[in-house]
């Protein structure tokens, strides 16, 4: 086997270099891409490739193309967002709830020291909750399933096009030896290849390291958890009503934002965990390299972004036991429930709070920010330096571009734009269900962040070295996975999360007049107070003589035979639930299998073009043959000697003789 | 536009020639492929290519691989039908149901006329349910769902080699126009193009004939009900208890080969109907018309085939009511229910008579019968002739290689077989659940059929023209629908026909001391008798004194406050059951898609040499552009004159030239 390990890398690998990248020469990309006086114009993507080479060109034409088909999406959300808006007065059960004449006393939230209370207190919630919690959210999941793969389907059309248009459709990707792999390699010279043993430690490590991280992501949700009834009952504690009043949004607030933070410096880590653990496999090309750290850290990555959102979607609230038989963590702390205008609206806060929160903190701070940071920090070293070196160098050397450049921050790489973009993509489609102007949110973003990135790319990073590429590699596998992904989570969150199936299967089978009347009641069961365990009774009664009280789950009542088991409601919802998921998967499954084949990969007029110049190369070829037969003829008859035909040939059966062409090569 | 209309077509068009066909020659094709003493042997599939073309070599080497992979999924199906046969005296519920101690009275089976009867009578259907219900057959259909997914991997891989070793990998087909297309155009010759207008009766016309013919099966399936209720009714008024007591299983045979004889029928005519209602469409190309062809022959030969089977699998039984509450259709006939075994034995029984039917009634008789009929009678009309012609022709002439060939039937195209295996794919993967010998027979009737073919090919049609063909087109298509509909089929047949879910349920949620003991009891419901509707009760009571009789469903009791509603247990069953669904169904498609990305499509061996045949050429022309440069240098300077170099260029950057010249022809 042979290795090549020379040239500039090897010169900069042994220190001779210190760094080496071409020369910056912006002003017209400048002008043309990376002011915000251009953000309604569509990019100069051929300017952009003629700069930077194919890969961050393909990179730029895939978040134009995103931004672009987001624009449509934000609108059909803003409108079911407004059809919310406008048909909360007429949500018969939040006006039930509202209602102070429906008298529902309600189980105290917290033991003892929690007070019965009346439903119509949480009047305010379920008005916010019907605006994500309606019919149009249903269309909404399912135009977003749809969405996405037109989305995709449209991405591989432009991507054929550009590839045809920067002449890629041949480009065979070189074998780039990886430099690891190269010193590894060179270590153990007396091995011809690295045996399975030397690889073993490295991917056991992997396994492990990754299992580690996960479970630290999932502890890192569950003490935020702990954090959030720990809280809440002290605060229930107190005197103050004031407090008591505030408790459920100050902590839902406080937890939310523990959360976000705790995932921004999750992700720092996690980025430079997957680096290193791509390292220790010693994977030989640079393709496989970035292909693994790219799988690596997005599994971390996508775990650490959305765990929280996944326990509130589908885990918060199941776990709590009904009254007179909580469940219990650690020091007698009830597990947490909803609220009373159920989990979708929690959801939706969770929600929106870590997209816009992750996107303003990483955006502005770390791409921005902390860019501008390390130059500062470096100018004011170089001033403190400069003293001294005044009197070493030339003082009469006009800085020149190269000396520009060696002040910018080295380009490492599109791995983190791409990724920064694929959560954000997530955001529009996994829990589209429960936020529809996640869309909306995703395109502001995403209008600026072209812009911002272009800026960054023109005038603070050094100019990236020209690589050349056919398409976007495995973020399109990543994508098209998350879009998949995204139809089962949504069909769960209307499903599940959502108060959408138990209000059909109300209105249909058991509404006397198949209205939504007396939705609210049919929800609540009944608890007999005097069987309260021992000690957990409220203590401070202001409601006199209460025999029963009402909490939102589908159980027999006290006088039942079977008391506080599930009722006949519970299991009838579930299978509608279930039922609905079936069907909302296969339907949006069978759309998209239709959207994709009535999309073609390659758009016509190229197909045709593309057959076109493969007759005229075949023709070319031809020739080439002809000439030579006439040549060697020539030689072989000196006396007949002929003029070599140079422009026109025969061609007529190209192709067959062509095909010969390759027979004869194969042996 | 240019439409060539000339050759032999045009010739055989206008009734210059009778026909045109190849010869043949096939005493080594026979000798090493059509004899069954060779049926232990691969074929000798380069040898057919070069016999009969690429299209038909195609088509057997996928026949081939089809029948190599029903080996193992024939051999795990014995297993599981062996593992049924080995636990059926262990198996608590059938047990339970042939012991006469445990005294179940059971509702009559029809109005009037029919009696009570004891559940102990429905014991050897209880038994045989089990071979086909139980724990294995659950493991067979996820096994059978992955084995699609691997032979259409499989498939790939060993299509992609074929097209390599057959030099078809730079294939680009010729489009011919179709025939029909032609006329038409001819007709119209005053327009450029076939307009919009021109299009549009065709396509509604097929619309429309489409949903008629649709129509058309579903009422020979709904006729086919008719009569099975009609007879059982009629038989029950019998006073012959003989007849009575094999009421059930003269109906339902008797039904099922009405049902295959209308299935063969109306396959013929579908076939028709199909070839008719496309070239009413005059697609342009021959390929088009082909694929449409296909497509709606195929739409209509799948609903004919599993129309009947899907009825008995989710539909039969359902819509029966309950005691004192039945269905009744027409004059007072009660809908049909399934036998107290479960409706997955009849579905059992249907399939594997419509299965083992349609191959042995298609095979024999259509494909072997039928030719040799049609031989018979045109030797019969030549004997009749030859009188007459005995005068005029020369008597001497010795039949020659075209004489023989042109008493053979013509060749009409691969849809017929390939149509016919796709069919039985279905059988094998469809139901797999209800069924697990199917890929039994599937093997052993394509072993038969490999031959049979070959044999029809060599000795019973003309020789076929050569065509060649890249890979097996639309089929490949239809073959992967399939095996994504299997999927959401076999959950289904698991969930909701099988017996598996309530058994699970009833273990885990209901059985005292979590063995099976009581699930018979656990699945019937009461009848209180005296509430039979006037006229209906029985009339001839061998049973005295019965207060109350069961029915299987999940009711409530007659003392219940809401009597003979659906019963909580009904709900929790029907929730586990979509349950289970949605679990099969995503489980399996991530196998699928796990299996799919393990199989790569082109074999390595493979890709190395086709990159390496590339580099080649790429030289090869390099080292023509060379020459040519060489050359025209000479021809410039005649006083320097050089001898070109032939054989020995330097070729270091031949992509970069190659991509040069690319780009100039764009141009």
């Amino acid at each position: 086997m042979f290795l090549s390990f020379s040239g500039i890398t090897a010169l900069i690998a042994n220190g001779v270099y210190d760094s080496a990248y071409p020369l910056h020469d912006v002003s017209l990309l400048y002008q043309a891409w990376a002011r915000y006086s251009v953000l309604y114009k569509y990019q100069p993507i051929d300017l952009i490739r003629k700069y930077f080479g194919e890969e961050i060109g393909l990179y730029f034409a895939w978040l134009g193309l995103y931004t672009e088909l987001l624009i449509p999406a934000s609108l059909v959300g803003i409108i079911v967002f407004l059809y919310g808006c406008a048909t909360i007065d007429n949500d018969i059960p939040s006006v039930e709830m509202c209602d102070e004449k429906n008298n529902f006393t309600m189980c105290p939230l917290c033991d003892k020291s929690c007070d019965y209370w009346n439903l119509s207190n949480a009047c305010s919630t379920a008005r916010a909750s019907h605006l994500f919690d309606n019919p149009g959210t249903v269309f909404f999941s399912i135009f977003m399933a749809v969405w996405a793969t037109v989305f995709l389907a449209c991405w591989k059309r432009r991507q054929m096009r550009l590839t045809y248009k920067w002449d890629l459709t041949v480009l065979e990707e070189e074998e780039v030896i990886n430099y690891c792999f190269i010193i590894v390699f060179l270590e153990q010279a007396d091995n011809d290849k690295l045996t399975w043993k030397d690889r073993v430690p490295g991917y056991l490590g992997n396994f492990v390291s990754i299992l580690f991280m996960i479970g630290l992501t999932f502890s890192a949700v569950f003490g935020v958890i702990i954090y959030r009834i720990s809280v809440e009952a002290a605060m229930a504690l107190s005197t103050n009503e004031n407090t008591k009043s505030n408790i459920r949004v100050t902590v839902t607030t406080t937890a939310v934002i523990i959360n976000l933070l705790v995932i921004l410096i999750l992700d720092e880590i996690y980025g430079a965990v997957a680096t290193w653990l791509t390292e220790m496999e010693v994977p030989k090309t640079e393709k496989i390299f970035e292909e693994r750290l790219i799988l690596k850290a997005f599994l971390l990555k996508f775990v650490n972004s959305y765990a929280s959102i996944f326990y509130v979607a589908f885990f918060k609230g199941r776990f709590a036991g009904r009254p007179g038989q909580y469940v219990y963590v650690f020091n007698n702390f009830r597990m947490e429930e909803c609220a009373p205008g159920g989990c979708l609206m929690e959801l939706c806060i969770q929600l929106s709070i870590i997209m816009l929160g992750k996107q303003l903190i990483q955006n502005n701070l770390f791409e921005i920010g902390v860019p501008r940071m390390k130059k500062l920090y470096r100018k004011l070293k170089d001033k403190r330096a400069e003293p001294e070196e005044l009197t070493n160098s030339t003082p009469t050397r006009q800085a020149q571009q190269w000396d520009q450049d060696y002040k910018l921050e080295p380009y490492t790489g599109l791995t983190p734009e791409y990724m920064e973009m694929i959560i954000q993509f997530g955001f529009v489609t996994l829990f589209v269900a429960s936020f529809p102007l996640a869309p909306l949110f995703a395109l502001l973003n995403n209008i600026i962040e072209i812009r911002l990135d272009a800026k960054k790319f023109v005038a603070e990073l050094r100019r990236a070295d020209a690589v050349r590429a056919k398409d976007i590699g495995i973020w399109y596998i990543i994508l098209s996975g998350m879009g998949k992904f995204s139809v089962i989570i949504n069909a769960f969150v209307i499903a599940v999360t959502s108060d959408f199936i138990p209000r059909l299967v109300y209105q249909y089978m058991y509404s006397d007049d198949g209205s939504m009347h007396g939705f609210v009641n049919h929800t609540l069961s009944y608890f007999n107070v005097s069987e309260f365990q021992q000690g957990t009774n409220p203590q401070s009664v202001q409601f006199i003589n209460v025999k029963v009280c009402r909490y939102k789950d589908y159980r027999e009542p006290p006088w039942s035979e079977d008391a506080y088991d599930y009722s006949k409601e519970y299991w009838a919802i579930l299978a509608a639930r279930l039922a609905f998921v079936i069907i909302f998967q296969n339907l949006v499954m069978f759309l998209s299998e239709v959207v994709d084949w009535l999309i073609p990969g390659t758009p016509k007029d190229i197909s045709v073009r593309i057959k076109k110049e493969k007759t005229l190369l075949d023709d070319v070829f031809l020739k080439k043959e002809d000439e030579k037969l006439q040549l060697i003829k020539s030689f072989l008859k000196p006396n007949q000697r002929q003029k070599p035909k140079v422009a026109n040939g025969m061609a007529t059966s190209s192709w067959h003789c062509f095909h010969i062409n390759c027979t004869l090569l194969r042996k």
